[in-house]
Order: C-alpha cells, then structure tokens, then sequence
C-alpha cells in the first residue's frame, strides 16, 4: 500500500479540530506549517489529556527533535479536519509518531484518503537540566499498547 | 446586566472551535491575539459558509477597520471553546459584530459567563481599487434579521 | 491632531520586527490578529530585556485585561515593520500603552503617518494565585519616565 | 561534516528576522511549527523581492510538496534570529531548498553551529489548473547560478 493511500483505519486515533481564517495563505489553502500545528495539538493534546499531566509544571517534556510532512492534498478554511495518530517506534527516551491529516471534499463528503502524511520524533527532556530522560511511566503506558 | 454576565443565549449564533498547542503562550493561557483570530474564523467562517462566497475571488472583501477585546477570564489548551456571535449595527458599507468567548472550566463543565467579549468593525471595499463599496446583498440578507 | 497622523516621532521607543509569508491573509494583507502579536512582541521584548526578567519563572506576570486596534492603511509581507510605543498611564498594578504601526510604502520608502493604532491595558498578576498584584519595581523605573 | 557543524558560510543566502512573543510555547522555546513559517518566509521573501512577482496575481504557484526539519538547539524569543537558504536541486517545475537557522546564545553572541536544518520542496503548479507547471523564468534564472 502506497501512503498516499493511507485511511483513517490505519490510525490508531482520530481527533478531529477546526480550521480558522488565517490558516490559508494568499494561495487559498492551509499555510503548510499550520500541518505542524494541528499535528502538535493532536499528539499533546491527546496525551495530556489521557495521562492527567501538566505542560507548565511536568518534571519531564518532550521535545521536536524531527519532523516532516509530505502533502498530497490542498485543504483550506473553513472546515473540519481530522487527524489521526499512530505509533511507530517506542525508545526509551523518544517515540516515533505518524500522523494523518484527513479532510472532507468540496461538497462536504469526507475524502479516504490521507490528505497529509507526518512524521515526529518526540525526545523527553527533564525540564531543568534539558538533558534526555526516560519516558514517564504514564505517557509509556498509554503509547505501549499502540505498538 | 454587565457584559461579564453576557451567556451564550445573548448571542444569535454559536459556533464550535477548538485550541491548539501553540495557542497557549508561556504563561499557560491563550495568547490574546488568539482570541481575534477565533472571532475573524467565526465571522467569516459563518458568512461563506452562509452566502457561498468565495473569498479568493468575490469583487468585495470584508476588512478591518477597527477591533477590540476585553479579556474577563483564562482560557487554555487542550479543550474546545465556543464562540457567539451577533450583529451590533448594519450600515451601508460596514457592518459592526460582537463576540463572546465561552469555554469549559476545569471539570470540563461549560462555563456560563463569557470568558471573552469581542467588538469587529469590518468595512467593505472593492477588490480591485479598495475603496468603499455596499455590502454585497447575500451578506446584507443575512446580517439583516440578525438585527 | 487626528490619531492617523501620528508618526514615529509620537512614541517613546521604535522596535523593528519582519514580516512572514503566513501574516498576509487571503486578501494579500497582514492578518488583523498579527498586529496583535506585534504589539505583544513589542511591549513584552522591550520590558523583558530591559529589566532582564524571565517570563518563565517571574514572581508577577503581565496579562491583557483589554487591547484594541483601528487599520489605517494595509500593510503586506515582505517587508519589515517598526513598532512605535508610549505609555499612557500607569497604575498601581495595571498600565495602558500605545502602539504604532509604521511601513514602508510600495517602493521602499518609509511612511510617516501610523498604518495602525492599538491601544493595550496589562495588569500584573501573581503567577502562583492569579490575584491582582503590584508592578514589578523594575517594570515601574522602566516605564515610570515615559510618562 | 556533520549537519550539525553547518554555519553560516554554507549557506548562499542569510536573511534576518525577528521572533516574537507568541512564537515561545509553554516550554519556553519556539514552537516547532514557527521554524516551518520562517523558512517559508525566507524562500518566498527573497523570490518575491528578487524576480518582482506577485503572489496574488502569478500565473505559477509554488505549493509545498514535503517539508522537514531536524532541531539542534533551543532558540527562543526575544530576540533575531538568521535563516540560511541554498538551492539542493533544481528540476524542470521542482526545487529542493535546504535552510539553517541560527540564532545567538544567551550573551547575544552569535553561535557559530545551526540551531535547525530545515529541507524544502517547492513544485511550482498552474494557479487555476493546479496542474504542475515549469518554474518560471524569473525563479530559474535566480535559483541556477546557485547550484
């Protein structure tokens, strides 16, 4: 199967957002590094909300030390999106995870097939010292079971 | 009443939202310029999607002339927000909106009480030469009984 | 004199800030939200690095009680920007500044006149209990001379 | 060399810009996602000034195809920060840019190793069609002589 051909079902979750004026550019469609924004969201929203944890007092955060897209389908504002999450890696320290942008047609249907493919490497720091730390048990325990 | 008392029933229109990662800044809240660029997707999310306009093309675009925002309480990711909308005074070639923010509290529960309340003057101009120009009748039928 | 014929002259400080692709809109100009940023960038810049605070760790933090803004002119990517900046009055715990857009016109050359006015209320919380609290006394010799 | 010892001299073209306040997330640093805006504004900044074409009127456009980015170092606002561009490839209606971003340390001393290097593909297509469409002359006569 060739990624462009990537659904939602080959995602392990879904979490679906909304887009906003000032995400398209002057060529009518979503600024490409707003792709980067939603997939942050989906992936730290997702495991602060599962996990219970707090960004602004966490003695461990993760941190962007790669990422990429590739861009197989202009979407533009307004509408809803969808993106979904999977894990592709699990380390010690850091997590491998992809990430599929899906949206709906012109005429509101949702479309199949992946809109945008990312990939993102999360490394855990500790917050004072910025030096790799293991992942928390909490975030480990709800990413190992996706594995 | 007073404008922190202003609920979601004050307004003639709701519409859901959602934030993202990078909308909080480094004290753990929306950052302020959020909230405009939620109540512009708002307006004009609603008017194309109403009128069938096309943004990219349409001979009069809305522009701002003037806004403001009195910010009552904090809001933040992760979590969807809603925004009201209502139309305050509909001239010949402007139009002037109100906002309110409405979020959920901590236990997820929406909170009643406007966290936000928003005032937008958008003027019309013409595309081409940018100069004052009626607002278009498709808009005009839908801002009218608003009022 | 009329607001939209203030220049650089009117303002204590001009900090120059670019432009970004992503900061014209649809319409070929700067998104209203990112004058917004501008204003925030500008404030914040200059009392952080005058007074050497750290926002990530400050015992009393700004936040934006109320902000404002009138469009006099479109102002468009690429390009750079300066920020003028006044302070209006100064309260106990709150102050109100004044904030100037100024560009350069298609060829280069500076305008004199304001492309755009905000105004900014902060009041200074304490960042543990959120409650009302005094001005840093290196925010107040900052900001006390201006007046 | 690794692409971690990549400085400024590897770079044809160094552009200067400014962070802002809403660029720092919760942990301090700029958001991943800005790097991606500042590349961005980099390659369209120095087309735009360089061949005179305008974004809202050109008959070719150039959209993202893949992005990436790999981070070194934290950088944060306030403060400049530089982008480097070279040319990787150039195809008939493709190129491929690669960017390094470098900042100061906290002295203001300007650090001599990238903080990020970003990858870039630009596919130029036909503004109405959005069917793929060879690099204007323009582009191809400012991009070639940089191979």
């Amino acid at each position: 199967m060739t990624e462009k051909s990537l659904t939602r079902n080959d995602f392990h979750m879904i979490c679906v957002t909304a887009t906003r004026w000032a995400d398209n550019d002057m060529f009518g469609h979503l600024n490409n590094a707003v792709y980067y924004q939603l997939f942050d969201s989906a992936i730290n929203g997702w495991t602060i909300e599962s996990t219970g944890s707090n960004p602004m007092d966490s003695t461990c955060i993760p941190v962007v030390a790669e990422s990429s897209c590739k861009f197989f389908r202009e979407v533009s504002f307004p509408g809803l999106l969808e993106i979904g999450l999977r894990v592709h890696r699990l380390g010690t320290s850091s997590v491998v995870y992809e990430l599929g942008l899906f949206a709906a047609d012109a005429d509101g249907q949702r479309v199949e097939e992946v809109a945008a493919l990312g990939r993102w490497v999360h490394v855990y720091l500790d917050r004072a010292s910025r030096r790799t730390a293991p992942i928390p048990d909490a975030v480990r325990d709800l990413l190992a079971p996706l594995l």
